[in-house]
């Protein structure tokens, strides 16, 4: 893959960082893989007595509420808790918030409480932690949030106050994405729709982006930016490999898993 | 793919229900990505505090105890009494029933309080539900239970009488598949013995069958025989392509779920 | 494939062994369809009040604690009192064994409490059951604990020397593997480095290994020994058929799983 910002996947894999994961059961094995396959070791353990112990041997620590119960709530809490007293970043998925009250409720809470280095999410659940009003339908991101070439300044400005209040780098995934810490904001069009077609894209991006911030750690804004923008480029080259073959979503997955491991 | 009843897959793209998933740890990936492949839309929410808030949004519920636990075992009934009380159409995979003791009792209890839309179980399980006998081999249907032109007649009274009894309609899996609401019943002799090579077939046609019933939801026999013809036409083409490149079974599931995203 | 212990996978797919597995939530799916795949039956059941009519049923018995929670906990410490009482065979995989207190020491307790079979694991995890140390870096072997030429007499020895202590076979993984019983060791130098680079092979070692061990129970040495040797010959192939197209991780994973089939 010919792609300007290879540098940082270098470092990336020069650093093989281990990424602690506190991850939904729906698309563990995705996250775990991509984890591999960009040259990050991952590390999934959710008890909260040995929390300390794998936060400790982190470079970054990735919190995704998919398939939230009490078991992920207390491990989510310990991982976020330890994260900030041992200086790791991290990069918070707040799957399903704005659909489900009790979500919502508690991620603001967890946003109140502890500092997040990137949160990784779609429009409708930028929308939920903006507005407190929830209009996500489901998991993924309600028509009404889409974010395209005339609701983009809006869509920026919603984004950049999200991350202003809780004081991190929002990366905001669709059709456009936009990731701002705030005060700057970086817009990225690539990708295609067939990530949309698959469960754990998001996912998956999330993995990506603690690999990458883990790898420059100082940077939080370009890292995510470019997780996003390498993640889009693997998926356009999956989708176009795809297409060749006349396939579906399963080979789509595997030549977007591929394309990571070979770029 | 030539598919005479193509028109329900049609309905199922044009509402792209959201279907609310209760289900097991091994294949909750593949229900997630069938889901998805068909153009329903899956969220996987297991907490008792937010299956109400979930549930309302949804079209169909699933339940499905592949891996019992007491997270599992809460967040079902959570699920089976708010689709009661909000009239969401349930299909219920009573995954292992007959194996174990606790897994049986619980099933017939949650029959004998909450109306249930489907069961789409093997024959075995079946047979637990109507005889309680156990002759379940762990959760694969026992061979004795196979379902073939000589035990068809009595396999579709066993099933109809389950039926009847729960005032649901039964869609029993194997070589022959026996759908039925207890006095109309439809027999499918399609798919491929691959189907039983992989994990989550059962659980994923369990997947598919609540999209179909959210689609048309006062049909539920007709819906429950479209999702397990239409999974049976989509199996048999993927194991022709499977054999014609060699491939096994991690090729077959891979061309399973492009079959069902490409019909 | 040409595979001078074959007769061991065909005692195999005679018997076709129920394997009761506790295992961890990221390779699950994996784990499930390796057991497919070898012409095993797999059963995952997690909750303590069915243990016993699920170990019952197997002839096997897989206990993993990759994601080690208190459910996991006390289903892995029920299934070995189970297998221990009904005498069936058990393979313990110890992920993260050394990386995190709480785990290693459980792991000690239970090998101290009840008999294993069969230890698989990677060298650091074998190191951290020999020496009260802790050099793992997560769930990946360390580069220090390598077993290459020059390190092999000093890690047959570490190996040999768990398996005296806990009077069973350690089954240690690593680009040469190193299968004892701690008075005779056997050596396997096949497979390939892509192994390591997908989640899970480990795992599926684990649960083939359990399947081996079903079919001929009095020889878990060699039992082991042709399972790590089996799927270091399926991941050879699979890396052939993956460089001739250019594919990257995933699809080594499908070829992978496809070879298994397909031997």
């Amino acid at each position: 893959m010919d792609w300007e910002r290879n540098a940082a996947l270098k470092d990336l894999r020069a650093l093989r960082p281990l990424v602690h994961c506190v991850t939904n059961t729906v698309t563990i094995n995705d996250v775990a893989n991509i984890l591999l396959a960009c040259g990050a070791s991952p590390v999934m353990a959710m008890d909260v007595r040995e929390m300390e112990d794998f936060v400790s041997l982190a470079q970054a620590v990735l919190v995704n509420i998919g398939t939230l119960d009490e078991t992920v709530e207390r491990a989510a809490e310990a991982a976020l808790a330890c994260a900030a007293r041992l200086a790791r970043p991290v990069v918070l998925d707040p799957v399903g918030v704005g659909a489900a009250r009790y979500r919502t409720e508690m991620v603001k809470r967890w946003l109140d409480t502890w500092p997040v280095t990137v949160i990784r999410a779609n429009a409708s659940e930028i929308r939920a932690l903006h507005e407190d009003a929830a209009t996500t339908k489901g998991v993924d991101a309600a028509d009404a949030d889409a974010v395209n070439a005339e609701t983009l300044p809006d869509r920026i400005a919603m984004a950049a106050a999200v991350a202003a209040k809780y004081h991190c780098v929002v990366a905001m995934s669709g059709a456009w994405d936009v990731i701002t810490d705030g005060s700057q904001s970086l817009v990225c069009r690539r990708g295609v729709p067939m990530m949309s077609r698959i469960t754990g894209t998001g996912c998956m991006l999330s993995g990506l982006t603690a690999a990458f911030v883990a790898a420059r750690p100082s940077q939080p804004l370009q890292a995510a930016y470019d997780a996003t923008e390498f993640l889009c480029l693997c998926g356009e080259e999956a989708a176009q490999k795809t297409a060749a073959i006349h396939g579906g979503t399963a080979t789509f997955r595997n030549f977007l898993l591929d394309a990571v491991f070979l770029a």
